[in-house]
């Protein structure tokens, strides 16, 4: 059976060369960095080496990179380590009511611990209105964080005047960039980030690694307490095999991320344009604020728990899989006002370097033969 | 230049077995086991195996098992989260002088958020005096953690004995079993274990993957929000294919672990016992409730660092490799009374299951002789 994997905003393959980097380090490279003698030494060099490609992707210094295990610890570290850490000049939040639930949930629990937290409604579109966050700021805003891609809809916020308004009244600007970060070029200084999280599992390295970018001159307070490691943050044994993996992986998308676009816009839009023929079926979100990889469709009157469990050959999703344990409706759709029934009959696509022409025509046929089906015209 | 590794207890080589298991999860086994479709389910049945295999080995059930992404973040989720659930039964937390890093300093950060915390001095041994322990039980104590392998010198203390003394007044007993687990037997209900920490790199699986056990009953308040994995405590996608090789580090070490620790015994002993006709040399700490592959030794007259810095084919360890980013004397070696010029000539050697004979024989003679010339005798 050929397997099409249209799930890539989950988790993606790792790169062939990206696992030929890290094989090395899984086997005779294996010291840890923080070991004085020679072979400790040279694992260290590995790990100052992959610091800077990821720096490079985004812009920034390799010094304002941290190590986490994946992009929700990175999250975890960003919003409670601003939050105690600059709670004396106010302890008021503000983010998207869209958000991945690493953002979400952290905000929550910051709730029970004395902070007030503003969840910005979306548009139809998935957008946040400019003025709502205007509305929002207050002189006690310590944090304004919202996510560049969204990973259930691809819809890209307008990040960089977000950024701008949120420093306009001293609060420091976040963004969770894990479906961002090795598709699209990214500059920290250009667009006003002062934290940026990301994962090497959403770009073709492997899973157990994320970063963390923090901009010189922004303390933030211990996370994980041990031997003082990642600036004292993110105490651990670093995990060197996968860091080596993200440098890797880094630096092959910053070379071959534009050619790489290029085919996967054309394979989208294939595909929606293909499964926008099917009757009753819409894009859910913007189409023009939205990352090349994603559509997120509605096919009216088809489960789609049901069109997963029967398509055993095409791997897509439904809602974000990160909270796929919980049946509910996916929150950032309900947030963009879709009706539960149309939640529930939606599906993720989510395509990856590695998808193929024949693969989308494939996925095309089976989808379209499984909704004729399921809506009684087969 | 052959490589004579003798500092497992920093790090250990993946057994090549647990690499052969890891690394379909590398390939084609990569989707995220949180995804509903077929290719998550897949992944989904390794997880759960490995979770098995993990709690096979010390006599638990596969619920009371988290994955994390270390040891240390094992501890910060234990001692973190009973201080927070169990806060209003008491403020009391009882350690010793001689824990790892991520324990003690897990500890100072809870005394600064209203945790009172004792740290119990050892003997020259190393070993604590239970009686020192019982004066320091106190109604209001709601954990005692004592590990139960020391990292720098292999010294066991009687976990068994201080389980006991805990339950007696109602206290959680945590153990870091990081240098326990995969080498001896342990039995969580035998010795009487309420959580208990361990890491992969230590036992022959990968680096960025631990875990912790929770008895059945005990709660904990939640680590690392987000999508609600491992059992709410800690978010984030799972490192499939770190959690697959811990998994079978644990039956690997289940099955040959008695083995394994008569041929390293033998080799540490015949280490030792060559190394202490070197003139002014000795063991730090107990020799008889210590762990067989680890040998704790000062040179009087030999600084440590230099020791290692001129041997590039053999790797030993000063102090902890978790803390050696700072040059300050082994916080275990001060608290069990050694001076500092002691303490600065000692060296760590933590022999594994792939030493051999050969090395051992070549380790002596390097050592003998470097020690001859930093002496002047050569």
């Amino acid at each position: 059976m050929q397997f099409i994997y249209l799930d890539n905003n989950a988790t993606t393959q790792i790169d062939p060369r990206v696992l030929s980097t890290m094989l090395p380090f899984l086997k005779e490279n294996f010291a840890n960095p923080s070991s004085t003698h020679y072979f400790g030494t040279t694992v260290l060099e590995a790990i100052i080496s992959a610091r800077t490609q990821v720096a490079d992707l985004i812009g920034a210094d390799n010094k304002e990179i941290i190590f986490t295990s994946n992009a929700t610890e990175a999250i975890n570290i960003a919003l409670k380590g601003v939050a105690e850490n600059y709670s004396e000049k106010g302890k008021h939040i503000i983010t998207v009511s869209t958000e991945h639930k690493a953002v979400l949930d952290t905000c929550k629990n910051l709730e029970t611990k004395g902070y007030e937290v503003t969840y910005l409604p979306v548009q139809k579109s998935g957008l946040i209105d400019l003025d709502e966050l205007k509305k929002s700021l207050r002189s006690d805003t310590i944090l304004v964080s919202v996510m560049y891609v969204n990973n259930e809809t691809g819809v890209i916020q307008p990040i960089k005047e977000i950024a701008s308004l949120a420093h306009e009244i001293g609060a420091l600007f976040m963004t969770d960039a894990t479906q961002a970060t090795g598709k699209i070029p990214i500059n920290v200084d250009d667009i006003g980030i002062d934290l940026l999280s990301l994962s090497g599992h959403k770009m073709y390295a492997s899973k157990g690694i994320g970063a963390l970018y923090i901009r010189k001159g922004i303390n933030l307070s211990a996370y994980t307490h041990g031997g003082g490691h990642e600036n004292g943050l993110r105490s651990g044994t670093l995990n060197v095999p996968s860091i080596v993996a993200l440098g890797k992986a880094c630096e092959v998308a910053e070379q071959e991320m534009k050619q790489d676009a290029e085919r996967i816009i054309s394979l989208r839009n294939e595909l929606e344009c293909e499964l926008l023929k099917i009757p009753d079926t819409f894009v859910n979100g913007s189409t023009e604020n939205r990352i090349y990889n994603v559509s997120n469709i509605c096919f009216k009157g088809c489960d789609a728990s049901v069109m997963i469990g029967r398509m055993r050959n095409v791997a897509v999703s439904n809602g974000s899989a990160c909270t796929s344990a919980v049946i509910e409706p996916s929150h950032v759709l309900a947030a963009m006002g879709l009706s539960n029934d149309n939640a529930f009959t939606s599906l993720r696509f989510s395509l990856g370097k590695f998808n193929t022409e024949a693969e989308i025509k494939t996925a095309i046929k089976t989808i379209s033969e499984l909704t004729k089906m399921m809506l009684g015209y087969a």
